[in-house]
Order: C-alpha cells, then sequence, then structure tokens
C-alpha cells in the first residue's frame, strides 16, 4: 500500500479533476465508484481496478479489509482525510474509492431481448434508477441516446447501485443505428396510448423506449414503435415521473411473463 | 404591481433566507413554488398566493401573463434578474415564483382509504416521485414520518411536479399515532415478504408504507404489516430504488382494482 500526501502528486491531480467534472468523466473513460456497495459490486463483475483509493478511516470498518483484501495491493493508495474529502462527492462518505476503467461494450448486431432505450433522459437520478429497475428486471442491454445523462458519471452510479455491472450500457447510441439491430418490437408509453399496459401482450421481449423529462419520446423512436401504450392513472396527475414510469412498465412486462410460464 | 430593486428589502430579505434553507422552510410554515407549472398547480388548487414574484424576464412568455392575470395585482412584485437569480433553485428558471403558505391539512381521525406513509424516505427526488405516483393512482392522504425529506421544500415541491396540491400530505406523522387511526390494513413490501405482490388481494384499500432507503422500513410499522409482500425481481440486483417500488406497488393495485370493476 502506498501512502499519497501532497496535492501536488500527477494522481491525486488526475483524480481531482475527475471527480469535479462529469465532462472529464466522459472524456476520459474512466469512473469513480465511491463507497464499499459500488466497489465490490465492481470487484466481483469485473475484477481488479485501475487503482483503489482509501483513507485511515476507511480502514475501521470490517468491509474496507474485505474490498482491500481483494485488490492487488500495488494498487491501493491511502489518503489523508482532507485530500480525499476533494474527491468525493458523498456527504459523511465511507472513505473508499475505486479508480476504473467504464466498461464500454460492443454493440451488438441484433437485438433479440427485451433492452431498454433511454431517449434523452437528463436527470442523473432518473437514469440511475432505470438501470437499477431494468437490472432488477433482468434486462441485459441498455442503450443511451445523445442528450441522456452519462451513466458512467458519479451520479448515476451512485443512484444505480451497481446495477452497471449487471447489464451491458452502451453510451453515444445513434437512435437509426439501433432501430435497424431490432428484432424485437419498440414499445413506448404516453398519455394518447391506444391501449393500457395492462391490455397489451407483453410476454414476448421488447425494445422499450423511456423518453425525456419534459418533451417525451423523440420523432424517430415514435416514428419505430409498434406499441404505444398508457398506463392508466384513476388521479388527477397528467403524468408519472420518467423513472417510476419505467418501473411499472419493466415490472408489468415481468408480471405477464411469469403468469405466462406458469 | 410593486418594482423591487434593494436587497435590503425586508421582503427581499424573508425570501432569500427561505429559498437558501429548508430549515427555514419547515420553520416558517412557508414554501417557494417556482415556474409556470407549480404556480398554474397552486392557483388553481388552493387561490390566492401571499405573493407572486416575477422577473421582466418572464414576462416575455405568455404563461406568466395568464399566471399574473389571476393574482390580486396588489400581491405581484417585479425583481430585476439579479435579485430573482438569488431565490432560484433551478438553472435556466422562467424567473417566476409563488410565495405560499403550506397546506397543512388536519389529521383524519379515521383512514379508510388507501393512503401512501413514508417512512423515514430521506431524499428529496424519492419523496417528490412518490408524491407524484400517488397522485396518480388517486391516493388522497400521504403522512409523512420523521426522516422523511419535509415535502414543502424547494426540491421536493420541484419533483412532485403538482401532486401537493391533489392530495393532502401531513407532515411530522407519529407511528402510534397513525396506527390507531388505520381502518385499513398496513402492507409493506420487502426482499424476505412471503407472498408476490401479484398474488396478493391488493383491490380493497390498503395503507402502503415505504421505508428508508438504506434501512427500509421501521420497527414500528414492521410490527403493524397486516401484508409483507415482495417485488419479484428476475435480474440480479437486490433491491429497487424506493421511489421506483412505490410506483410498482402503487399501479398493481391500480391494475387489480381496474379488473375488479370490470
Amino acid at each position: 500500500m502506498k501512502t499519497l500526501t501532497s496535492r501536488d502528486n500527477p494522481l491525486y491531480k488526475r483524480l481531482k479533476a475527475l471527480a469535479g467534472s462529469t465532462h472529464q468523466q466522459r472524456r476520459s473513460g474512466q469512473a469513480l465508484l465511491e463507497g464499499f456497495h459500488l466497489a465490490r459490486a465492481y470487484i466481483e463483475a469485473a475484477g481488479q481496478p485501475q487503482t483503489c483509493i482509501v483513507t485511515e478511516g476507511a480502514l475501521r470498518h470490517d468491509e474496507a479489509h474485505d474490498i482491500i483484501a481483494r485488490v492487488d495491493p500495488q494498487l491501493v493508495v491511502m489518503l489523508p482525510d482532507a485530500l480525499f474529502g476533494q474527491l468525493s462527492n458523498v456527504v459523511n462518505g465511507v472513505g473508499l474509492l475505486l479508480l476504473v476503467d467504464r466498461l464500454a461494450p460492443e454493440m451488438p448486431e441484433h437485438v433479440t431481448q427485451t433492452c431498454v432505450v433511454l431517449d434523452g433522459i437528463q436527470d442523473a437520478g432518473n437514469v440511475g434508477s432505470i438501470l437499477r429497475s431494468a437490472a432488477a428486471a433482468g434486462v441485459q442491454h441498455v442503450f443511451c441516446g445523445s442528450g441522456t445523462a452519462y451513466a458512467w458519471s458519479s451520479k448515476v452510479l451512485r443512484s444505480g447501485m451497481g446495477a452497471h455491472f449487471l447489464m451491458q450500457i452502451h453510451e453515444d447510441v445513434e437512435a437509426s443505428t439501433l432501430i435497424e439491430r431490432l428484432d424485437v418490437p419498440v414499445a413506448i408509453t404516453d398519455s394518447h396510448g391506444s391501449a393500457a399496459i395492462y391490455d397489451s401482450d407483453l410476454s414476448g421481449p421488447l425494445a422499450w423506449v423511456f423518453g425525456n423529462e419534459g418533451a417525451g419520446v423523440s420523432e424517430a423512436w415514435r416514428e419505430a414503435a409498434a406499441h404505444r401504450m398508457t398506463i392508466p392513472q384513476p388521479g388527477g396527475m397528467e403524468s408519472l415521473n420518467v423513472a417510476a414510469a419505467a418501473a411499472v412498465c419493466l415490472f408489468e412486462q415481468c408480471r405477464q411473463q411469469r403468469r405466462h410460464r406458469e
């Protein structure tokens, strides 16, 4: 284990630049995973990080020792609390960070299973929540279109709670490229949809497209949609939060598939 | 319409103190509603605000004129952009704010319809999303227990998208007080629940309790639960985001009630 004490250390400067800028995270292809849960999820799924950064405080927790025991000692760096604080995006964080290369899977030639398309979802919390719901529903591929919050940003990673390591997440996906590769029908929801999701047959694979918080699903995906459905809302609201709507859709599909198998 | 140009104006100082502090918002019983959508929803539901604050920029939008036309002119205050900016919590906001008293409904003697209990939900975005889902599902009462993000804070109001004005939201509710008044069974979900939500009869009224993001539902509510259910998750994740889980539960109940009526 190395100890790093200077603010001028090149690694520290690089970490600080990364921590402070989603743009920098996207450009570098590197991500910072903060906390025990994300670190463990990464190591289980992908193996060694580039660097594991810990504080003395973290070492008071058994969970930190369990994680460090699984990392090559040469990759572990100890930081004083004051330096670590400037890398952390979490209030009262535990003092453990992994620096990793983001997983960048190849685009599949054909998509034959249920997948999720994020079509301009701006809010990082919404993107993280949808990734988590998709992973819980057993989805294998998520495609992020332009205007969608960067999936490997610290905020999306935090709210994704490890979903990133259970699925293949594709960034900067063009609608036209993906539409050509889809062997499953496209499903969208909006308040003008013709059928209720409950009355639609969702037992087969679908490409669920979830759109921008304000503008909804973009024109290209609207045109590609085979199913345009609605979530019946007995109350007076116009619409659900996009991550809530996504959860309702994905789990209605799970319910139907479950019943189908019985 | 008055115009206010000094940072030392008592109203401006009060607004600034409110805008900067959720604690201050909670203590004062006043709330700031930013943007056209929230302002319109408030006026439709509750009538006149205490004050309507606008910038010159806002008056370029027809929506601002529509709102101002419905407010007593004596209650409208014009602010220069620079002063307004310090009150705004929104990047690229539209320059319109209402100062209102929060709606503080009386606790019902008996709860006989489906309601939602927020049991220590810390994240403002989650609270707002659940309020929105509850309003969309036709829920009338939401009870916020200790440790739950303040429902009338700017952040929860923003993510609630007007749900606040379609339901009665009760703050600082003690579990023991509420449990005595519930004439409907308590339902919780966790990963050890005995039955899948799909296999449980949700067609009658329920008190849905959604718990803290980390710790889940508290002991008092666990003990009060008549239904302890699980959302089957075919993928590898341990759990859903609490707002996603709440949406799945509330809309599974809507689905069953809809089928029941057919």
